[in-house]
Formats: structure tokens, sequence, C-alpha cells
């Protein structure tokens, strides 16, 4: 790898360590900084460490924010009485664009994962339960992943929550909008099958 | 796009300006310097301004060079005799990646291309020109791309380089190595049949 003067290689090397970039893809993106107005680059490099020093966790859904209390937490015109709980900030981002939710969120941070030693204490399952004291919330969606860790965590707090004044759904599984039957997966076809429902 | 903290949503769309970067893995890697250790993002901030503030051009050849003249240029075991011409930093790269060549290059920095109205003055053909004054050269190797602005960029250069007591050779194109024939566009397979040559 020395082709390229050790400067810039040193760049290529830090590029390459983000997920999915390979060398090849460094070496692009490194040259398109070497090209780039600077002004470009500063940007670039200014924002990697402001993320890195400002950016915080919801002290209380725990999704990424830039002050204590996120901008939906701290939004009255959400609905305050349904709560979705989903793994990670990023399933809380994917479900915002749907557009179809319109409630507050909780950020479990993690997934129940005994082969990896993530018990319940791992998760922010007890920040959860400490949210509904108050019985505002009607409603606990449980929008976990729809593989078997995600769906142990959905049944392990539909489990904790079942003497609570409080209902609990589950986000429905099958088959994807627009996709065709024939390539659907046989477990997908199952489920979809098995949760049929009226027209 | 108002999902993520400002600061965040700042860091995401200065990724999406990298090129054959989507706002997908634009997110994807903003998540990745935000888990990662501060160190790294130190480090990946620091060396994009370094690289853009240190990186030069090789007074000689005009690769990327941490120094007046670069390291290849500098090497005194490289064979001063034969020069490979090729179009950007890049093509040098491959070649050397490549171990087929130990001898000196001319970055021409563009290739000709008179419907975006780059014509000869506008590439370092005037620079060539001159590397060759003290007869010094005995080869140069046309690199340029196999395209037509290439093509073109290689027999202009010839042509220039006709009445001069240098040989001057260009590159082969044909079948690449490892692939099937009937993969091979037909431009690709007449042009080495043309060139086929005895065994």
């Amino acid at each position: 790898m020395g082709y390229y003067p050790s400067l810039l290689m040193d760049l290529i090397r830090n590029i390459c360590r983000l997920p999915g970039i390979g060398e090849k893809t460094a070496e692009r993106l490194a040259m398109h900084i070497l090209n780039a107005p600077r002004g470009e680059a500063e940007q670039l490099s200014r924002n990697i460490l402001k993320v890195k020093d400002r950016i915080k966790l919801c002290s209380i859904c725990s999704a990424f924010s830039d002050g204590e209390i996120c901008d939906i937490c701290r939004d009255r015109t959400r609905v305050s009485t349904l709560l979705c709980v989903v793994e990670q900030p990023a399933d809380m981002v994917a479900i915002e664009k749907s557009g179809s939710y319109k409630g507050l969120y909780h950020i479990l941070q993690g997934v129940l994962s005994p082969m990896n030693g993530i018990g319940p204490d791992k998760i922010r399952i007890r920040e959860l339960i400490s949210r509904l004291k108050d019985n505002k919330v009607k409603e606990v969606v449980l929008a976990t992943g729809t593989n078997v860790e995600g769906e142990a965590t959905a049944s392990y707090i539909a489990q904790r929550l079942k003497d609570r004044p409080v209902k609990v759904t589950r986000i429905a599984s099958g088959v994807p909008v627009g996709g065709d039957l024939k390539y659907v997966d046989q477990v997908t076809l199952r489920k979809a099958m098995e949760t049929r429902h009226d027209v």
C-alpha cells in the first residue's frame, strides 16, 4: 500500500475502518476529499468531532439528541399516551420516516441475547417500566425486530407488562408491500398466512 | 430529514456529498462515527484536513506528494529512461499495484476533450515535451484510457513526439485476463482479434 504519500495513506486507512467501506472506495473518497474545496473538507472534519462531542442520549427515551431531552420527547403535539419500544435509534428513524406513528418512543439500546450475555438488566427495560408508573401511557407498541432475539425481547416485555393497566401491541409481520410472493421466504409467508385478516 | 438532531443531520449531509454515498450509507457511517471511540473520530477528522493542507502535486510528474518531489521521482532505483504517461494519479497507482512497471511517470492531469473545451494546452503536454528535451528518456509508454478520449490523447501525443529520438509505445488492449469471451463487449473483442500475436 505504499503507492500514495504516507499522509494520504493514513486517511485512506481511517476511511477503511468505516463499516462497509473497502480499500477501493476508501481511495475514491480520499481522492474526492483531496480534490474538493477546502470548505467542504473543513465542514466534514469539524462535524465529525462536533457529533462526537455534542450528541447525547435523550434522558427520557434514549434517542440521539443535541440537548438533555430530544425533539420528540419535547414535542407537545405528539400523542403522549402511545409509547413505541424499539431496539436502536435507527429503528425510531425508520418509523418516523414512514409517517405512520405520532406517539412517543422508548429505545432499549439493545435486544435480549442470552448467548451474548445480554439479559434484561443490560437493556433499558427498567427505564421502560418506570416510564409507565404514572399510568398515563395507554398503549405500548412493541416494535423490536422480527428475528429470534427481537421476538424474544417483545415476548419478555409483554410478559413483564401483563399485570399493568396498559394495552400491549406488536407490529404486524408479513409479506412486504410490493413483494412478489414467490420471492418471500417461507417463514414470513407462514406468518402472513397465520395472521390473515378479513377484508 | 428532521428525524435526527440537527448536528447529526449536518454530518449526514456532509457525508452524502462524497461520491457514491447515498442517504442510507451516510446515516450508517454517521452512526458508526457516533459509536466509535473518540480517538478514531479524531484521527479521521484530523487527517481530512492534513491531507488538504499538506498533499501537493509533485513538481516533476504531478503525482500526489507530501514533498516538493514525489517518492517515485526521487527513487534512484527506478528506470529513468522509461516514462509512462497516464491521465490521473489513480491510474499511476493502478499500474504501481500491478508491479509491472519500474520506470517513471508523467501525469497529464486530464485528457483531451474538445467537446468540453479541453485542448492540448489544458493538460500537461508541454511539461511532457520539456521532460524529453535532454534525450535521456528512451521510451514513452502511453497509458491513457482505452476510451475515445484516451485514444485521441495517445494519438495526439504520439504525433507530437514523431520527430523526436524516442520510442513511443501504447499499452495493449484486449480481453481482460480471466475474462469469459462471451461476456466481453464486441469492440474489445474486435480489438483483441486485430492485435492478435504469435504464440
